[in-house]
């Protein structure tokens, strides 16, 4: 990330090119029948780019709904005022082929992979199956899953998958990818609602002479690539997912025996991130047991449900088992601690 | 850029804050009359939040244009529909406030302040008193300039201002920025055409909980903060001037010995890029030029020009005069042994 070089340099060309296959073959595919465009910014603008410029003026999307980043999807498609139906299911249920009907006229139907509101992961390979049948466009949101949940896109008949550089690959935030199938991203000419976010635009810049259009975070590119070799020394997918299920595994045994419940069934959680139940003790207050952690040094995340008090752990990124055990030490000690400290101010009161 | 922060940690969020803060300055405004928006992506991204968020759908926008980057402004305007009148004058001419009218109907008037193309410096302050004595509203690109050539947003009655960490401030690629008229920011809620590129939402999801709405480049954050202290140290907007002047001047003086002529009158010149028409010499390669000073760290511009042939240089960044005399003196080494080759294969032929 140190290296300071110029976003036209020889060599940070033939480091872009580098990550743009290395992306599809952790995708399970190639070129020419695939292809792999990166875009500048946060993983919601790579998935804006996607919902704005594969979709035609007379097209028509379907979003399947089981958490806050579903609902984005269907949010994006509003601003851009396309037709766009939804359906939702429970935010505990993992989506399946069964839980939709593709209506006349639908052209692409979009879903999340691993649904960061609750960890759950829906059942894209099916799903995409009966996509295909319909003769519609399958776009999937693998934010927080790709690189860590073995995925090929050709069996699960995905058109579009977006990812972004900071989840599962462990590189800094500052741009997403898209994988597209060929086809379905060159029907994406001229389709585009914006400048920057012009999904076609970007790849055909990089076709023409290995450039972005606009200047790329270089430094962060150059950290991706590092990154890239360390998943690949890590044994790829599969070593890295034997991590992550490692540290979920630890961490759910862990919490379970300090009185927390997992939100999701374990056959539908993913090792990504779990929500847990705020635990039935009335005097739990999650700012509280929230603070007390960051000052130790562990950043938990807020639940995002709407309808259940949860809070979440993530267990990717650079940790193992022995940064799972120091959190459930922390995890005891907080909250020891707060019910000393409740007990001990009503004894005072 | 080593500290890997998360983007809600609140040391992360100071950061954030503070490089608000201090961007304003560096434009001589504060709140509340000012607001500052940082936004992911390059400085394109930027533009496009402004175009595509300031202006309501029956509003008007008109673009000065002597260059590519207002060419790009007008582009960006075009492909989400926004009524757009172009007015474009020759690229060696500066843009002054004789050279437009503003027709009835304009709400917004978008300019370029130096136009990158050439390097040229248009008048934004008499261009800025037209523009609000009209009553529309005034958008200047500063991508080039901000932080090295003085403005006061307020005496130049500039509503929006965009810029980008890796220009004159110094910073590395990975977001740009936008000083905003809070009034003008407020009457942008609700006009967004996109949903990451939303600037009233960005500002409103910053002043909510001091985070951006979606994940943010941590780590060209934090380089950001470091190179706004560099840039106070050096003495402020005053201090880099003064370098870049004096490496601008070598450049126009060692380059004229050479027999290289610069494009535009030295009047109308900023000490940011400046352009250079190729030599009369009729065996002058660019292309050769350009990879035999690369080849000795020299990394020069191409032209961007319509109709004449130049070439570029910048004399922003960490450069002072003695990196422009290793320039020069590379310039005239790649130009002799350029020759010597010419003539001797002239000799063998």
């Amino acid at each position: 990330m140190l290296r300071d070089l110029g976003s036209r340099d020889r060599g940070f060309l033939e480091v872009v090119g580098e990550i743009r296959e290395k992306l599809l073959a952790l995708g399970g595919v190639s070129r020419p029948e695939y292809e792999c465009v990166l875009m500048q910014g946060s993983g919601t603008f790579a998935i804006e780019s996607v919902i704005s410029s594969a979709i035609s003026a007379d097209g028509k999307l379907l979003v399947l709904v089981n958490g806050a980043y579903g609902r984005r999807i269907a949010q994006i498609a509003r601003v851009h005022a396309i037709p766009t139906e939804v359906i939702e299911i429970p935010e505990n249920r993992k989506f399946r082929a069964d839980d939709f009907v593709i209506t006349e006229g639908t052209t692409h139907v979009a879903v999340i992979h691993c649904e960061t509101t609750t960890g759950i992961l829906n059942a894209v390979e099916e799903i995409g199956e009966k996509v295909t049948a319909a003769g519609a466009v399958f776009i999937v949101d693998a934010m927080s899953s790709f690189g860590a949940i073995p995925l090929s896109l050709d069996s699960a008949h995905i058109d579009f998958l977006i990812s972004s550089a900071n989840k599962c690959i462990e590189g800094v935030p500052g741009f997403g990818f898209i994988l597209a199938r060929r086809a379905a991203l060159e029907s994406a000419k001229g389709r585009a609602r914006t400048l920057s976010l012009d999904l076609y635009a970007q790849w055909a810049g990089l076709e023409k002479d290995g450039q972005f259009r606009f200047t790329p975070p270089t430094h962060v590119l150059m950290a991706f690539r590092q990154a890239l070799e360390e998943l690949e020394h890590e044994g790829g997918v599969a070593g890295r997912a034997a991590r992550y299920c490692r540290n979920h595994a630890r961490l759910i045994r862990g919490m379970r025996e300090l009185g927390f419940e997992p939100y999701l069934d374990d056959s539908d959680q993913s090792y990504i991130i779990t929500s847990f139940r705020y635990p039935t003790d009335p005097e739990f207050c999650f700012e509280e047991f929230y603070s007390a952690l960051s000052a130790q040094g562990f950043v938990i995340y807020p639940g995002k449900l709407s309808h259940e008090s949860c809070f979440r752990i993530g267990t990717i990124g650079r940790l193992d088992e022995s940064d799972i055990e120091e959190l459930l030490a922390a995890v005891r000690k907080v909250r020891l601690s707060i019910r000393d400290e409740a007990q001990s101010s009503d004894g005072r009161g």
